[in-house]
């Protein structure tokens, strides 16, 4: 217990960003690179994260009308030709299957089977628009047959070149919504529905404050007619592109020869959207919410909202202890916090209890409590929040816990997320003058580039030349146009070219 | 509503069995073929019930222990390679990976980039013992890491020639467990262990009586020591592996070099074991309980317990109807089966009552409520059940639904196992001679090579030969040295060659 708040993690947000992020999720034993190029193994504590976040969001998608379904993992190279800004935007980053036998070659090692070559390779999906485009077509006959409202859970891959777990890698999880629609206007609809759904399960469920907006051209889902996201701002005021939602018109259903027969009897084409989230909200979770001391989760997702740790000093009292202990998890898992059993770990490893209480600590457990045998004696337990410093803790009647302990995580939840917001409000603003903006992007200090304003809310001209300048000179890029009433300041003028303005953008850097 | 039982799949069972099994599947919507060689589409319905399959087997592995995981789709080549009989099992029917990258050729068609050649081929998983193995070797250092009980929900693809939807497809979707212990004693529990959670879970959740055993050397996984599996017999009385449980002795914690200090100081490789249930179970539900009217559901694992059809004969009724039929959906909904609310459809369609009813019938759905203006009127229901001729109807007060409609489907469970052993009793006995066994195994029918007596019960040599000599001769395998107590006649002589026995054997064709 020498250690003081402020240093479980090394080093800190301050002191070197990236890094600190990194042994944040190794400290938190949530995943670990693997011997594959760029893929990820999700470890216990960050897949138990990952299946509470399916959870919630496939009962929000089935609460909206959608239903699950599963279609292969590869696409032959033809579909993906189909749609022409499609193939642009994912042929240079897939994963491609030329064979299908492996045999001896001449060295004794194995080689790919030149006698088992496919006629036409085919790729690992990196999002599935044209394979379940193809079924669509199958399906839909009639205007009868529409919505459309399907969702699956899959891998997906992409060749990435820089990695970063959760936020970035070849391999990962996600799910992929994929609807069809009789009208241009109900699938225009579906788009932000699900844009809401999202925005809803940030906030609500991982306390993470978004802004809800559309893309600009620049930034579009290849072969979308207009792309939607969620962005949060990260602890070092980067964005994190949390969520999107595309309205696809008629480019995959003519891809694809998605067609009905409408109302008035004559053929059309469906009008498509498709939206995703993936492992990488991850990421932003703990980039939202983790401190110096390591991750932090809100108790909505965590995997557990308390960890009992017994205090076994003598043999004399282990018994005592651990049936006390014993009684107070059976209380707590009887009592209920959002709709489900309080989750309780009890940790009866043999190790010192600082060390104990660390680890949990660094895995961002909500509520820890110590029992000893005076606790045991005295009918109480000693409480601590991981959201307050490791030693400030609460002695409470056991006889309470049952009631408060709920109530505490409900707090915690709300709190997190107001944290998070005031976080966000510290560091967006409204900026008119081209200088302001440079010098708002700008790090202080040449050595952390990483460091600088967070998000500007400006106007912007709507000109592609401008987006590229700052890409180029910033690495800032449009967020959104917010659909959110933000403070953009009653400015008029576009940010960078003094040019008439066409839309307020959030602009930030991101990941 | 003119037909009558025994007609809405064509060809029946006795008919053509192997074309029924694709109409019962088409029937009942569960899944499609698709333009991907080998893969299938599995379709809302049948995904459902692979949803109902996950959460009860994922409840029980976390009963005992057990945590998920994720691991990545790609191995490595030389993983692949380090266990020789795993790789020799394997590296026949692989997707191999050999390009990261698509490239306009001379004709102006994508192909698999020269300068994007991987440097080593990566096979798509069909199996993980090896990339787990490796993340094992790196988690394991002492006695206290173990046991290390993961368990992880993935797609696998084994390249396969015939293909037959659910039972044998390139792409599956599967559980694979994968556990390190400190002995070989542990891990032969935790084998047993897990055969015994499939065999639970095949007959209480599903239905299915399984025959639980001991596979042959010549039917064990490849690179195990031990294979156990749980067998059960389809209605054309061939076998059905529905799931298997492995001892992998050393063979894997050697090939990856999983080692760890022992209690006694020194250092030891691990024993490991894995066990894996897929998609195919959905096959095999299908084949137990299904009849000539198509999908027959157990209600366990029905994605939906009850239908509501309400009869809409003229607009006067129709609120009266619709409201009538909402209340009853809340009252059941309000009412709960097997742990979970009572899962209530309502038919609201604009189609023929005929029409619909028997779509329903042919999905499997346990219960149909018909409801028209006359059961508004007098507070009844016609209640009409999916093991029972179609046109048998109970009309039932609407006060007395919601404690007997749970009752029911537990009696449907429960009929739905006993008509299942039923059948399987009648199919299986002990054969002791050798002519016996060839005719039992050789059809009547030449053109029906299908139909055959079922599961010999028989005494084996424990040799080679004979096994291999069946397999030649009438496609006959062990399907297991059955655990279970089964009536082996007491006989004492290799059915086959007149050896000596070495243990009984269950025989049968298998899919």
């Amino acid at each position: 217990m020498a250690k003081t708040p402020g240093n479980a993690i090394s080093p800190t947000r301050k002191e070197d960003y990236a890094e600190w992020y990194q042994q944040v999720v190794k400290a938190a034993d949530l995943a670990e690179s693997s011997p594959v190029r760029g893929c990820m193994v999700i470890k216990p504590w960050g897949y138990a994260i990952w299946e509470n976040i399916q959870r919630e969001l496939d009962g929000m998608f089935k609460a909206t009308g959608h239903r699950n379904a599963y279609f292969p993992l590869f696409i032959p190279k033809s579909f993906l030709e189909k749609e022409a800004e499609h193939v642009e935007g994912f042929a240079k980053e897939c994963a491609v299957v030329t064979h299908h036998r492996l045999v001896q070659g001449k060295d004794g090692t194995l080689i790919p089977d030149p006698e088992a070559k496919l006629e036409e390779p085919l790729i690992v999906r990196p999002t599935s628009e044209t394979i379940i485009g193809a079924m669509f077509a199958k399906w839909v006959q009639s205007y009868r047959d529409l919505p459309l409202l399907i969702n699956q859970w899959a891998n997906v891959v992409r060749w990435e070149l820089r990695t970063r777990m959760f936020l970035r890698t070849t391999e990962f999880l996600w799910q992929e919504g994929h609807t069809a629609h009789e009208t241009a206007e109900e699938a225009q609809e579906e788009t932000r529905r699900m844009l809401d759904v999202y925005a809803r399960f940030a906030e609500s469920f991982m306390a993470m404050p978004v802004v809800r907006g559309l893309k600009s051209a620049a930034e579009r889902f290849p072969g979308a007619v207009d792309t939607y996201s969620i962005e949060a701002m990260m602890q070092d005021r980067k964005a994190l592109q949390a969520g999107t939602s595309h309205f696809l018109g008629q480019n995959f259903a003519r891809a694809s020869e998605i067609k009905f027969q409408s109302r008035e009897g004559t053929e059309e084409h469906v009008w498509t959207t498709s939206w995703g989230m993936s492992t990488r909200m991850i990421g932003g979770l703990i980039m939202t919410h983790s401190d110096d001391d390591g991750l932090v989760l809100p108790p909505r997702v965590a995997p557990a909202h308390v960890v009992i740790l017994p205090v076994l000093r003598s043999e004399e009292t282990r018994s005592l202890v651990l049936d006390y202990v014993d009684q107070v998890a059976a209380e707590l898992r009887a009592s209920s916090f959002d709709g489900r059993p309080v989750l309780v770990e009890i940790d009866n490893r043999e190790a010192r209890g600082g060390q104990k209480q660390w680890e949990w600590i660094k895995k961002g457990i909500p509520l820890r409590l110590e029992i000893g045998p005076r606790d045991a004696e005295r009918g109480t337990v000693s409480l601590a929040r991981r959201d307050r410093p490791a030693n400030e803790k609460m002695d409470i009647p056991r006889a309470e816990l049952p009631q408060r302990l709920p109530a505490l995580l409900t707090e915690m939840q709300d709190g997190l997320f107001e944290r998070a917001k005031a976080f966000r409000a510290e560091h967006m603003r409204p900026i008119g003058s081209r200088e302001e903006f440079f010098a708002f992007f700008t790090p202080g200090n040449a050595e952390k580039p990483e460091i600088h304003g967070g998000f500007a809310v400006s106007p912007w001209c709507g000109g592609s030349q401008c987006e590229a300048e700052i890409k180029e000179a910033l690495k800032v890029t449009i967020r959104c146009l917010p659909i959110d009433p933000v403070d953009d300041g009653g400015l008029d003028r576009c940010v960078l070219c003094g040019g008439e303005k066409k839309a307020t953008a959030v602009f930030a850097k991101s990941y």
